[in-house]
């Protein structure tokens, strides 16, 4: 199956194939120009770098790799001083394109690798963990995280092509595929009741690995975000389309930035994140007392079946998370701003949100028990 | 008097007036915000800094200050990061713009911390060099050095505006003046025999900094490099338009590369680069043995009048020159392209130039003596 992400001259093939990473699929000339950099991690690399290898070296590429450390904590200027290093080394020039095998941090540090090198060169992403084929294979955003905030300093670069093979997940760890599944959910709740619907109905499918259920959630996912991107590039106005996407992230980001990027795995910040900007619309009436009960149940429910985190972790300094979100890229200046649900399916945003009313919806345990992140204690 | 960068929807304009830094010209909203990064250098931010903030202030404007130290050698990632968390420090925002203010190492690493900040903010230049003026302010090339190579990290980022105040070249050290000479005579070579001989009968009222002739130059060159980027933004093909303005660069970048960037001004390492350039252009015959010999003595001696070197420094590894420009942005792999004159005022592009070419290019003494570089010995 193919999805096409629509950005006129810069349009690109997601390719969504079981068996895909040992049989390539067609790709653009752009992707194949003879010279590849393979960023990959050591968690992943293992596993496909040397199948894809021999693929790449069979179509005639000259293929430079580069391994870096796995976990959100080296998604850092330091491991892009690292590649960049090992690219001069080689001499990789700028006709060469940059391939990502791996997950988010692999891809948002080898696109904005590629946005860099030689002041921007091609670039091909091969997400390996489902958070990366739902969410960061499609939409051009890369970069790397500050101290001070996730993502602070990148670019937007788009792939000449996305590779995805659901079979990836078959080895990836649980408690990864449970938080790629909080982006996915996210899909359902800002843009597609109907799709909320059908994981409602099939998520033991899904949680089965089942491949057509795994195929469908991947496919529908990068639909909705491939249509959202097409609409808004840049995320160029916050008021933009593009903004409905950073649902449960702006409280999510947060959380990670305070955690220091090691505690929480990106799905379970957002699912925690998703839970509070809910009760936050709850309280400042974007969305009625019913229907936004009804969707506070359906959504932490389907978080429980994931085994993701629905409440605000104990411990945090409350001014710490709060200068987070002030310094989060959607905000101006000191004011907080919000995308928050209008009804299942539909967002609306919400500027200029007081302190307090946030503090307030993070603080809230969840009904009717809180919630106990034994999932935190698995690999 | 306005110089327009062709850019359909990016096009920006360059300001050039005497005492436009004293009583700063109408500039777009973009360029004004409301957010002001102002990054500088040590050396230029006592001259100028406080009289643009009190006007940026007066403007409404909130200003955040960074200032590098000044050299070619902190134009590196270090330099950058050390921005970025003066920027997060500040929680300078996405809405925000940056300003450069110096010469072509801030402007340069400036446009390239507004192109990763948070994705890409706005920017606007205001160049205090001559260099900086007629070359890097022009253009969009943003970037940093890497110890092999320079400017092979960066980013193709417009600048809102550009602001040239032709005064602070009474101040500037006459040795960077004349750097900036050798790329305004590279502009006549490249592009137009008009100016060059322009350059021939005025270049006293130039060296003695009379107002007119330093408009007059100034304009010219931003009106040569502005005609010929709106032709090929992005440099996207080597065989591009753009690629003329490497006249002198492929030697000279390799001279600074080899020298770590301490000894050789850019525009210093450009007058060698183009005295060698041009001896290679006769050796491959791309310009005949009589215009070539005319075009090598007439370029030489407008050198020598600015006192810059035309002969390469004994001492240098011709291996790591050869290295550094088989690692040139230009060049595929281990072959080295040239942009090299076919008569004064036009070029040709000329692949795969053999490594005893360019060595016997280099090597040569210039005639009809060898040049002391005495301009080494001064600031």
């Amino acid at each position: 199956m193919i999805v096409t992400v629509p950005l006129a001259e810069r349009a690109y093939p997601i390719h969504i194939r079981s068996g895909a990473l040992t049989a390539l699929p067609d790709l653009p000339d752009a992707a194949l120009p003879g010279e590849i950099a393979l960023l990959s991690n050591a968690s992943v690399a293992p596993l496909y770098a040397d199948k894809l290898v021999a693929q790449l070296e069979q179509l005639g590429q000259r293929v430079v790799r580069f391994d870096m450390n796995d976990g959100e904590q080296f998604k850092s200027i330091a491991t892009m001083e690292a590649a960049f290093d090992a690219l001069a080394n080689a001499r990789f020039s700028r006709r060469g394109a940059v391939w990502a095998l791996g997950g988010g941090v692999t891809g948002d540090l080898s696109g904005f690798v590629a946005a860099c090198w030689m002041r921007g060169v091609n670039w091909v992403q091969v997400p390996t963990t489902l958070l990366a084929m739902v969410d960061s294979s499609v939409g051009g955003k890369t970069g790397v995280n500050h101290p001070r905030a996730k993502n602070l300093l990148g670019a937007f670069w788009q792939p000449q092509a996305v590779v995805i093979d659901p079979d990836c997940l078959q080895t990836l760890p649980p408690r990864q595929v449970r938080a790629g599944l909080a982006e996915v959910i996210k899909y359902g709740v800002i843009d597609d009741a109907e799709f909320f619907q059908w994981l409602e109905a099939n998520l033991d499918d899904v949680l089965a690995l089942k491949p057509e259920a795994l195929s469908h959630i991947i496919a529908r996912s990068c639909e909705i975000k491939a249509q959202v991107v097409g609409q808004d590039e840049r995320e160029s106005d916050s008021v933009g389309r593009r903004a409905i996407l950073n649902y449960g992230h702006t409280v999510g980001h947060a959380l990670e930035a305070v955690g220091e990027y090691g505690v929480l795995l990106h799905g379970e910040a957002i699912s925690i994140g998703m839970m509070v900007e809910a009760r936050l619309a709850m309280q400042l009436g974007t969305i009625g007392e019913a229907e936004g009960s009804d969707l506070l149940a359906r959504q932490g429910r389907l978080f429980e079946r994931c085994d993701l985190p629905t409440s605000v972790p104990q411990g945090l300094a409350w001014n710490e998370l709060w200068a987070a979100m002030a310094l989060d890229k959607k905000n101006r200046g000191a004011s907080v701003n919000f995308i928050l649900p209008s009804r299942l399916g539909e967002m609306v945003k919400i500027e200029n949100v007081s302190e307090d009313a946030v503090k307030q919806a993070m603080a809230k345990p969840m009904e009717p028990t809180v919630f106990t992140p034994k999932v935190l204690l698995a690999s």
